[in-house]
């Protein structure tokens, strides 16, 4: 057995499209607490509070909703260099761009599923302006104490035509470890749940029931607590936004989550995972059966319909 | 730059002498809600439900209080074998032991202060019985719903004649992360805090005011929820548990804790995170002064006298 | 207008019936953390750890599951003796008994639908046994640490084939004022919730789908936090307790809860109303109408078919 | 024995006064998360989301900071003769006032030490604007999502420097319960706790060490959850609020606590009871000594020295 690769630190950013970008920024920075930093054309670019980075979420305008580039940062101008490789490799890359405000050269590839992705070396790091000075020097940014407060990106989860090719890519070329799957009893699998950091999952791969390439199931924001998402389902119920499911538990890495839908119709998840973290270094993919999803959440919630049938763009 | 060593994969256990062997196990078992798992000798073994390997707490009976061996598990053979490597080349080894239940072989040595460290691979996972077996596969072992819940070993605070050795061993002989530190206004670092993992912090170094060797400050579980410890407070009281300070939030790290006595002396932190990680790879080490420090807390308690003379053993 | 009743301080116990006593009795203790003071022929009396009389439960084995005798407790001697007149005018007396233990005279009755009631005014308070002794002493009993820690009953919600009838003789007999109501479009009442404290509600009466006299939809708990009941649910799914719904959000008078079924088959509620209470004395009944609770609960969970067509005794 | 008073159904405003009333004004708004309603003259009033009625704290210009008058709402119009009738009989009274906006008339009176207070029945409810408007109808106004999001009124903590004559008001006068005390080794009384509702607690008089009349020792709002108040203490720190002391637990009354100034100097206590009343009809006062008041707080906090020699106005 060759050593595991650990080259990639952590997913950083992540695009997302929206056809009403306005109503977009306003649910971003007033229900979930994000503060807009920049913008240059049609993309909005908002920080989360605990993000040390200059921005974790780009908005773009677009006619349809959907998900853009994801960004993953590198551990270090070597690691860059061997993912750049074997992304080079697998036929993957795309080449380098230097115009993304917000870090240095980014080389920019796709999956399989054609979802594009950029990694990089060289960053920004968030600097507050005063208004947003935290109290404490170890925070990034003032706690907002406004709406889901939420703290930073926590993971993506992509509809793919082709799981296993998203394994490969996943395993041979990211060098994420394997976490959890579903396999269905013909032994297909529906998804998959792997790692690049410390946390339990960081990118997800559920199959795409359309067969449409590059769509997204939904993305995900970390709060820091259960409460938070408790208070921030009160918060979505004042504000009209769509609350899909929960809060509730999954079975499934045990997240505590609640499900809703921006205004432009891209899911979004508020998750906490408690103090559970992927510590074993030789960790074994745990699988989950057919029968065993048909239990439902970890108390018993069934899998709301729309969580088979809603995905962007839609199709 | 030569790239960061990432050898160590987590803390895995730790042994604490306590002279009222039964009296400390009981206090593991009813209060923190661990789970006995085998005896051998004078030393009990204890597992906490989200360890996935075979006990996490190792209590030893022994005429004083203090602080025994704390295990690290390599991230790989290889990397097992690079450690073991430096610790060598440093002075600071003591041999292979492959005596202790739970671990294949041990590599055994010390830090400059003389605390006991072992490093291994080679692990064995912990089995529930019928009765601890989890409703859920991904998890170690049953949700005790007990007292203070706790999920798992968090972290080690040591205390240290010398700081400088210490972080000189934690960077370059263990190849942690500098995370937050204090310095004194005489430019003496008055405390350490290094991560292996994601998390913000594994070990850490405090100056010890008597500067007797070897000696431990505290040591660390994580709850779940801050919940849990507004609750552990609870149990404690009721059980007549000593509590010294907390429940609060520190501004090093922004902990929620709470810190207790065992029935043998030793001071542990029961910690909360929240959704706090160290993501950064290129992190930039926190430097708190003398004057932030007498602050105190983040939100104003004052340290507590006793934080600054009690340690273990006694001296 | 003549001046509101306010004869009854709170909804003091109730009784309830299991074919399998002892897995109830396990269940109330281990899951729920009652505590068993005394056992009487086929009866096992259970007390929560914040009520200040001697029991809070009642459980008697019997072939089939049910609900029992609800007691409440008069505010004064006058306020018993007024209730006594008011209920024998009624035509709903059943005379004094003195044979329970833990009250005096204890004046029996029913409700328009048949379920046994009793009302008093001398009653026994709890003494702790030295285990149970708290370490504050303006607290009933030591709190549990385990389980689901329920801090004291919350309210009873009676299955009623007249729902009107109910309703006359909560606001007539007991002097309980009205909260809230569900009118369905053809004008009948669908649920009724009263309350005879400052609490939002205290006793609720629901359509019996079945028209069967004297049954239960469920009884229910507080516990001291929204926590508890997350965690109380990780506490059932270990258990093996069968977990109906929950824990979500009702939007009819906004509690936090978990429904779960004991042994016996009697839905049990746990519940948390925040800081909720109801102070206005002239408080206007909410209305919710059929396409209101066609929406779902606060956040949007459907309500379980179950909660239709399980009632206890089954019929 | 007489039956017991219960003519009054609760606390409903209390008046503030600030040297600094803008300040106030947005702390009140901005941290607090209350709703400005209107203003008339030196007087800015604003409203708690979960208040029925139209204003809970009225904010008021002034030299020194201070409370003005605390209103009391009757449970009905003969409740309200009869206080009114024994105010009168006690020479405590000041007449009728129709001019607060907000209420029909108000009887005017001041306790023994002078603190204003007014009674009243009729009372304007609070009526959402469209932007205020709550998704649930059985809501006052919308849940904010911003800062402390404090839900109502909890209790005032009046400073008396004759203590035994505030006792006797609140017993004969007004008719609240005693709930629990302070008796200091001398036999003088520190501190008494009463309610007039089914909270353990709604007015509390503390021994005044200046001898000066009027003062306040603090105002208390609810939060719905412990997890509000230390989200809530975060806010603070944020927002440069001087944290006195807390989160934390009393022994008295088992409150958990925050304590922090308002821009203009008054005490503003946070605090959530969990699922905590005061049922008994009968209750027997708790009694605390001298002895149990110097362990300091439930988890054993010491009490800090502003607690005992800030009030206001400051003398």
């Amino acid at each position: 057995m060759s050593e595991p690769i650990r080259d990639v630190a952590h997913v950083s950013a992540v695009e997302i499209f929206t056809p009403v970008l306005e109503e977009s920024v306003a649910f971003f920075v007033q229900v979930l607490a994000l503060e807009e930093v920049y913008r240059r054309g049609d993309s909005v670019y908002l920080h989360t509070w605990d993000d040390y980075e200059s921005f974790t979420v780009k908005l773009t305008g677009r006619s349809d909703a959907g998900i853009g580039r994801t960004w993953l940062r590198a551990r270090s101008p070597e690691a860059l260099a061997r993912r750049v490789t074997a992304i080079e490799a697998a036929g993957l890359g795309h080449g380098w761009n230097s115009d993304e405000p917000g870090y240095g050269d980014v080389y920019e590839f796709a999956d399989p599923d054609g979802h594009p992705y950029g990694i990089y070396w060289e960053t920004q790091r968030y600097q507050p302006s005063d208004a947003m000075r935290p109290a404490l020097k170890n925070q990034a940014s003032k706690f907002p104490g406004r709406g889901a407060n939420i703290r930073r990106l926590d993971h993506v989860n992509y509809l793919a035509a082709d799981v296993p090719a998203a394994e490969a890519f996943l395993a041979g070329i990211i060098g994420a470890r394997a976490s959890e799957q579903i396999v269905n009893d013909d032994g297909t699998k529906q998804g998959v749940w792997y790692t690049v950091s410390d946390k339990s999952y960081d990118l997800v791969y559920t199959r795409d029931w359309t067969g449409a390439p590059g769509r997204l199931h939904h993305i995900a924001f970390a709060t820091d607590t259960r409460e938070d998402i408790l208070r921030a389902a009160d918060v979505c119920l004042e504000a009209g936004v769509h609350i899909e499911t929960g809060p509730h538990k999954h079975a499934i890495q045990q997240t505590f989550f609640l499900y809703i839908w921006e205004p432009g119709g891209n899911r979004i998840e508020l998750c906490n995972a408690g103090a559970r973290l992927l510590l074993a270094p030789d960790h074994q993919m745990i699988t989950w059966t057919q029968a065993e999803r048909a239990k439902g959440q970890a108390w018993g919630l069934k899998t709301i319909e729309s969580f088979h049938t809603h995905g962007t763009p839609l199709v």
